[in-house]
């Protein structure tokens, strides 16, 4: 072992071992073979670390030729580029739908088995669907409710009146407080935190009073929660995010939010308390956004930008405090001329007041 | 299992089964009651959320009408606020206090039963005050000292030689590293990392060289840390947390900081290296700190911040970087004026180009 | 115990019991004594933490005094300071240095004693080098190649094909996912996730449809991940971290980022997907860099910074969006001018105003 075990691509592109005749494998991803629908296909890439035997996906024409120069043994293209390549293509709409699903029929996904590791603590009155996963040193509480084929990984902690709906995987070294509630098909990341305390405080001549929270936490069906992401229980009621709902790594809802359907936070977003996010909201990396406002369906905040107010008219906002996209940029750019309009102004006072003094000559 | 579990309400508002007599719970919260004393309080809610025979509260006239319409049994209300309802009341100067002793008669607590689970590991001369509970799967190093009370949940690791006062609470996943020292009555949300080694090299020509980070974290009494915190070990010397001071989720506080009692830091602040914070300093969502500065007593530093110099005049700060609030309004009001500023200085030079060519004439 | 255990310096400054002569320690930390060399050192301290028997160390003229009334027992100075002190003197180029290798030799080092806990989970296929320790609680999956004196601490999960190079420290509450490689010389922090799924989806109608990422994380020699941060797994091939980088805690790095060698990233820095940062590169706490995008060798991004386009030219940027510093500087305080800039405007158009109207009379 003297040697470096940093290898330049050790671990990476491992596939699972499947393999497809291309026709086979077209018809799995819902695309219609253009040339040799014999070849065999073994894995999958992208365009510029594509390996012989791989598919790979061009969507653009400007990368085709880096995918003709390729090694792999295929590629997923759309009809408007079916005609220019020599190589086997699989035909589609829409490219990287289909490479999509053909990295899932590669992947080197391995479902815990089945069954509860010796090492795990089930308490008193907990029920399992069938199929279920619970790994060495996991803890589960009393009274918790897990569906059909859950997956409760090794070290992960689940509190006591859990409910875990059916195909929902819960990842190492999780915590899921008491009474969370968490919907079908989530997948909640390692290290991520769901349901501890909200941050509730009264200034009082001791000090800082706490609010006890006695809330919940309550995640519908098909969510993903990130690695390391904080989502606090509420007050009273629940802190909830909608079905659908994506959540980056390191994101953090505090107590009492409301998270609408199918919104994606992206990396280090914030929310403060009692903030209400509508549907299909997106916030960039490293958001912020301020407790008890509002942002209204389907708006798009950037990157680095805060949310101070409530926002109700659609569209893209950006900059701190968060303004709609264009004017926030107008601004930026105008900020950049402004040591030279200071000039500008300066110049214009020295001329004025010389053609004043002349005046009053 | 086949239907969602994530059921509107499910787990949210859960009580612990305690019941009292309206006049039973004033005499608890410090108030007194107005109507049928007699009537039974079987749980507590927000306004909007109150069920039957739970009591709440309203503290401004405006939302008086709701809780009257809500299904509540009895509301806490202030003075000015007595007359003007049907409801048996509980009246006291400030209802949000009495609300929070009311939610902590109710909250569904779930205390660690004491005593070492078998699965913990415990190591060689570790000293454990009365009652005290060590979950399953937890790691307790040698020579550590354990008040009484405490609680170490699952999962939790304690390094070797550290001391724990009495009645703290450590939750599931938390690392408390070697040497670290923690005060009473704190409490460590789970997944919190404190004492990990500060962030400090010397610049080589062989690269970051690592300097040894072989001092510690000091944690007072009354302090909370939030869930994913980040607490790092002093180069020599320790780290401090004052008295009662409260750390929300995803907060990261860098080695040899020092900061002051009764403080407030929001999610996801970030303190940098050697920066020293008064007592009673809040700092909202967000907010970074500068390495080896100081923000002094009772300052308040707006979200999104970033303090990039000492600080010593109280006040509210705020922006990036942060500056006494109101003059970071003004110049942000302003900023918002730019674009059309330059037009006008446009018009101005127009203005005066022809005004200086008529003269000329 | 009843009284506070958070006594004001427990815990910090513990030394590992090592002594040493003067003389003999100079030449361990290359200085060269000047005064006598038979001085017993027990530790080391910073200069105004300094106890009987300590060593410290003085890089300046004007911290000299502060050294001189110290209890140390002995100063680490530059030659420059070599005539000015009466206490015995350990005379070094680089007194930083110096005091960091004494810091090493002091430190209370508490390796994980070689060997397997009979409560860790060690999977099928597991090759282990001389040496290794692996601690209570800890997971090990299948297929996992782990090198010399590596010690994976307790409670930490190392997931199947993982590969591990000598030297390497995985600390507690850490997740390692399948098939990353981590290299030689490497410290991993508590609660790190390296390897988690990379944040990707397409859109459909049906809402947020999760692109499989089926690659990896590849991690060079001597690189240290810090507390809490999170590095996600590459759609396919894998995000890498280049050797000798350090990454602060809770740092984000998302899917396919490819991170150049023995760069600094600090405390919550977070760079968002198939970003790219060449040799050498340091970014300030908190600073955000947008997916995609490339900052090259060198380049240095302050505390606070959004970098939102690719930099190619060395030199330091700042603000949101990063500029070069001199001109976000520049702008910065001509934007704390605008109030009054606007003022000079107003009052310039007035003047205009009476000297046209004067003209057209």
């Amino acid at each position: 072992m003297a040697q470096s075990t940093a290898k330049p691509d050790g671990g990476a592109n491992a596939m699972n071992g499947a393999q497809f005749k291309l026709g086979e494998l077209a018809e799995l991803i819902d695309g219609t073979v253009l040339g040799d629908s014999s070849v065999t296909i073994t894995g999958v890439s992208s365009v510029d670390s594509a390996s012989e035997g791989h598919i790979t996906y061009v969507a653009e024409p400007e990368v085709l030729p880096r995918g003709e120069q390729s090694p792999a043994a295929a590629l997923i293209v759309p009809p408007e580029l079916a005609n220019s390549s020599r190589k086997p293509l699989v035909i589609t709409e829409d490219p990287r739908l289909a490479f999509s699903k053909a990295l899932a029929l590669f992947a080197p996904r391995r479902r815990l088995a089945p069954g509860v590791h010796p090492t795990a603590i089930i308490g008193a009155n907990v029920q399992l669907g069938e199929q279920v996963a619970i790994g060495a040193h996991a803890f589960v509480g009393d009274n918790v409710l897990i569906g059909d084929r859950v997956a409760i990984h090794p070290l992960a902690y689940v509190g006591h009146e859990v409910t875990i709906g059916d195909d929902t995987e819960i990842h190492p070294q999780t915590y899921i407080g008491d009474r969370v509630v968490i919907g079908n098909r989530c997948i909640i990341h390692p290290g991520a935190v769901i349901g501890a305390d909200g941050f509730g405080y009264l200034q009082t001549d001791q000090g800082h009073h706490k609010i006890p929270q006695i809330g919940s936490v309550i995640i519908e069906d098909d969510v993903e929660v990130g690695a390391n992401s904080t989502i606090d229980r509420a007050t009273v009621s629940a802190t909830r995010i909608g079905k659908g709902t994506k959540i980056d790594d390191q994101c953090h809802i505090a107590h009492n939010c409301v998270i609408g359907e199918h919104c994606l936070l992206c990396g280090q977003v914030g929310i403060a308390g009692s903030a209400k996010l509508g549907n299909g909201v997106i916030l960039g990396g490293q958001v912020g956004v301020n407790d008890h406002i509002t942002i209204h369906d389907g708006i798009v905040i950037g990157a680095g930008s805060g949310v101070f107010g409530t926002l109700t008219k659609p569209g893209v906002y950006s900059g701190m405090p968060a303004r709609p996209h264009h004017e926030d940029m107008r601004t930026l750019a105008a900020a950049h001329r402004l040591p030279r309009l200071i000039k500008r102004v300066k110049e214009l006072e020295k001329r004025l007041d010389e053609l004043e003094g002349r005046k009053e000559e």
